[in-house]
């Protein structure tokens, strides 16, 4: 067992990320269920949908009866991703207490992703801080900003171009920078010292990271923002979502496996492994078809495994196997 | 583009551990162009087969015609693992440049492994040493201390256990002792505290990291191996391999996401990441309905990427997707 690292928040974006991602649209039972269930495995945060038009993503149309019912769950801080003001009043309205607004490096980016170029999203920002601040003081403002670490449509981007935007967003009065690698092109290295900086520049409001597995590199990049000091880590149960043009290549990094990593390291994420398990079931049948990712819910925990709270697993552990001559 | 850090060799191990792993018994022509190909993309090290008996492990029959074919390769590197006496004596009157000898820290999984107890198998490294010694003094010899994370069937390994076996491997006078994760167990705070004290203690001695992908972590795994300063790593392209029980637990990491992450960290590691594709099509043709693992074949190299000695990708890079909204 590993000494106790500070503890580490699992930020949940399955709801959202995930099901936006997909073509088929979870039924709204089933995504309650699904919700309750993953805040009964541990998880204290969750992104349960976004404030968009249901014409472009007909997925989250039941935005405010998933809202009303992840807010019932006690203790649960409930976010949502809001792209511009309307969607953000709506949110207020509905009781959130977070939203994140996500907001591209690259003009090419957001226009593609939200029809705006960054000095129109930056503009809309000041406008969502200014109502959350006359009317809805309590509710956190996270800016997600993307492509952060490059870009699918524009190539590479600069470190100095991400802390520009993120500058931008601090005079913008969020309350915090999270940086997200949108396109799966993040390596440590720069992950690091994206985050050392960010730290550095912005102090208090340095916020989480958000990283795709696109290129598998997504728990590499987890330990990388650890080792910077990041408290706060998106995932996706399941890796659900993923690029429909490239098989395999999944969305957000999984839930199960950054727990795994998190709690074997040290890092009490409150999160039982074992109990996610129950929520991937009701996914697998609401999503019959769904690809759905990840190493450790197939292999179960290793023999002897404790959380970083002193916990023993919840349910048995699998045998493992032997074949050849392992080395 | 990062600042260029050590160069790190990939040892590719594959045909190896990856053939050894799965049920097919891949034919030798289609071995021998599969070798061919990895060479010819960069990797300068392969671990080509086992000298086992055919009748424990058919898809190792072929061992000899491999290694004399491998052996042909100009600069290639070629190596194999043998977990006794007789298959050493083989393997060097074969030529090989290297043997590894998978030697298990805990008993019972020696016992399963290799039918030896660790003594047992600690006299066996000492006896192909001194056959090493006296008849084939330019081979080197590595001692793959297996289970060094933790074991299937003993479950947790202390530090000290592992240790232990490296010394004794030490003193039967091995060139190099490596660490393997079989269990898929290790996480990166384990990971970087047993290397640095495997070089504090061993010196020169101190190899490389064998990790298994089983929960996932394998990338994060390395990363951690990196900073305690490891430069040779052994993967399995596509991921060959992995455990029947359960799918989707891959076996070895795989060769074309760990090339990215090196290369994108700016270890140079001579691989062409687009040519690891012509080896991966002959892998697909020689073993239909296997699955091939691995997300950087299926993605691709992310647009305006550059390898870490300066070299831009061979191939045109695919576009990216964009889906909903974007974070």
């Amino acid at each position: 067992m590993n000494s106790p690292g500070p503890g580490v928040l699992i930020s949940e974006v399955g709801p959202r990320d995930g099901l936006q991602s997909i073509r088929t649209v979870m039924p709204t039972a089933a995504k309650l269920q699904w919700i309750s269930a993953l805040a009964a495995a541990g998880l204290r945060e969750i992104e349960v949908g976004s404030f968009v038009p249901p014409r472009l993503l007909p997925q989250m149309a039941d935005i405010r009866e998933v809202v009303t019912h992840a807010l019932s769950i006690p203790g649960l801080h409930v976010a949502v991703l809001t792209p511009n003001l309307r969607g953000a009043q709506s949110a207020f309205e509905a009781g959130v207490h977070k939203i994140t607004l996500p907001v591209s490096v690259t003009n090419e980016h957001a226009m593609a992703n939200i029809r705006k170029t960054t000095q129109q999203m930056i503009d809309e920002v000041r406008s969502i801080v200014a109502l959350r601040d006359a009317q809805f003081p309590a509710v956190l403002i996270e800016a997600g900003v993307s492509v952060a670490f490059g870009c699918t449509i524009a190539g590479v981007v600069t470190d100095d171009q991400t802390m520009r935007m993120c500058a931008a967003m601090a005079e913008c009065g969020v309350d915090e920078i999270g940086l997200s690698d949108t396109s799966g092109y993040a390596n440590p290295v720069q992950v690091r010292r994206l985050f050392r900086r960010l730290q550095s520049e912005f102090g208090e409001k340095a916020g989480g990271a958000h990283f795709h597995n696109t290129r598998g590199q997504g728990l590499a990049n987890v330990l990388a923002a650890l080792d910077a000091g990041v408290t706060t880590i998106d995932s996706s149960q399941a890796g659900l979502g993923g690029c429909p043009y490239a098989p395999g290549a999944t969305g957000n990094i999984v839930t199960e496996d950054l727990a795994f990593l998190l709690e074997a390291m040290g890092h009490d994420t409150g999160v039982d492994i074992d109990r996610l398990a129950d929520a991937r079931a009701i996914l697998a049948q609401a999503l019959p078809g769904e690809a759905l990712y990840g190493h450790v819910h197939d292999a179960g925990l290793p023999k002897g495994f404790i959380y970083a709270d002193g916990r023993a697993p919840s349910a048995p552990q699998p045998e493992g196997c032997l074949l050849g001559v392992a080395q």
